[in-house]
């Protein structure tokens, strides 16, 4: 039995230099990515088609020796004739509700065909592929908290099932190409994530809370408020990335924050730290929204001796004081 | 309430005639609908690349007047350019597991991109689209029989998901350009069908057990043969998607015969039929096979008033006897 204090931790930080081509490098998670493979010393190329990520995220990096950017919609290839690359990292697709239930067929497509984009350049270049899939897989889920083993409970015609369904067949082709062509691939499966760089209208609880707050406004809360939630902040998900892709290890992994707050807790916990009482409004729970959500990370804990560190007090609070002082 | 003989039952046979072109031609199900829809005076163009679909199919309408041929593979495009479609039927895909699992990839593309290429090419000539999709939607159900409302359990990354996603993801795009972009589409889910012109070696157990027993080998039972199937026969299946494509209705609808036989009882059935007392042998059954699989054709009934004409033991006999005179 190994543990987290026992062994030590294989990382992209102690890595040789290793050349990352990353679509989606203008997203949220994307963009963390980007600014941690480019602290630790790797060349970093990004791809974007700015439908769901911001031009400002590309610009942060734009200046640096080491990253470069290419403008394209992976579904319809990936431009890409630079040198040999060491890891095709897959987290380009709209990933809030209303952002991918405004674009169904976009948001299928990179699913599918981009996804397939991404393991051809891999397997041409002998590179490991890595695919950012997500807990929607479980959609609203029978068995809790969720394991890796659990099948899941999507509906495969509603209006969610452009995200969910697609993520599912990246899974499949995913696991396709590594059985019959050996790409060395790893599947994350990443539960709610919040941090720095979300877009405002990201339209996911905690931003909507956040700025609602902070503007005076009530808060909006789906349903009653008693669905849950757990949130994870993007730093613990990089560390979880940045370890798996040292570690052979071609299942999904769940990586996200087992603490699991209701949704009336997770008001609670920011007015607290927001120091003004709130109010909040109760809407219809949209169509198919998972009652409850926590993920079981014990292969992630076993494996990469990976838990997340950061409180949701904690990652509040920073979240809080950027969008107070969004220059800083 | 409407009951199967109180109403008239629209069909493409008493419709004007049509242009439909249907992927798959050379296929089991699709050479049957070529067959129905030339009888009823229609034109066809059948589409097929031959990965499963069989030349002889092809060969049987080919100097049919209404029938033209186009060999392609639906997934990187379909290059028809001929008069306005009324119809695009996409019935191509690898259906048995040996098949979808010696051809994985192909297996998910022509369930992604070649549902797609076919819901553009409806679009374009503002046709209907009606997609084959199947009961391994349900995976291995909890819920029995399994309505069109159940989601659904599927192992998202085993040995079959390149089959069981690629049909889920291509419900759930032909749903997005129904919702998002107007396309009048069908969607049936097809459970366990059995007829003329199945590929010998198509792998599935009607067609592996005729065989052996009419060649008087032991009939190769997987697990210990108390796991269920229900056998349609070709002509009910191409009867209620004859039906559907005459009603607007979008949602998925299950067209299977409900009568549902032990893999055993199965094997008494043909030992009747064949008037040989037949031996098996008992195999590990194959990962992530359904243990059961039954439809609730509730849908179909009241939408179609359609029910399975063919019992198992005359469908049986016709194929029986056409296996022992194949050239009749």
């Amino acid at each position: 039995m190994t543990t987290p204090e026992s062994q030590p931790v294989p990382s992209t930080a102690t890595s040789h230099p290793l050349r990352i081509l990353i679509t989606g490098s203008a997203g949220f998670v994307g963009s963390h990515l980007v600014e941690r493979f480019l602290n630790e010393g790797h060349t970093v190329i990004g791809v974007d088609n700015y439908i769901s990520g911001q031009v400002s995220n590309t610009d942060l990096f734009r200046d640096h020796p080491r990253f470069t950017f290419i403008e394209a919609d992976v579904s319809h290839g990936i431009p890409y004739t630079g040198d040999k690359l060491d890891w095709v990292m897959h987290f380009a697709s709209p990933a809030s509700p209303p952002h991918y239930q405004q674009f169904p067929v976009e948001t299928l497509m990179v699913g599918a065909q981009g996804t397939q984009n991404g393991l051809e350049l891999a397997h041409a270049h002998g590179a490991g592929f890595f695919l950012a899939s997500t807990s929607e897989v479980y959609g609203d889920p029978h068995v809790h908290p969720q394991p890796e083993t659990y099948w899941g409970n999507v509906n495969p015609i509603g209006v969610r099932s452009c995200y969910d369904e697609a993520k599912r067949y990246a899974e499949a082709i995913t696991m396709a190409y590594h059985r019959s062509r050996g790409v060395n691939t790893r599947i994350i499966r990443i539960f709610n994530t919040y941090g720095p760089r979300m877009r405002p209208d990201d339209g996911r609880v905690i931003t909507n809370f956040v700025h609602q707050a902070l503007r005076g406004e009530p808060l909006t809360v789906y349903g009653d408020g008693s669905q849950t939630r757990s949130f994870q902040y993007i730093d613990d998900l990089v560390e979880g990335i940045s370890r798996l892709m040292m570690v052979k290890y071609h299942e999904p992994v769940n990586l996200g924050n087992p603490d699991e707050f209701t949704m009336l807790e997770l008001v609670k916990n920011i007015e607290r730290l927001v120091q003004v009482s709130l109010n909040y409004t109760l809407s219809p729970l949209p169509l198919d929204d998972p009652r409850q959500r926590r993920p079981d990370i014990n292969i992630a804990s076993t494996k990469l001796s990976w838990r997340p560190t950061m409180s949701l007090n904690d990652g509040l609070s920073i979240i809080i004081l950027q969008y107070k002082n969004p220059t800083k």
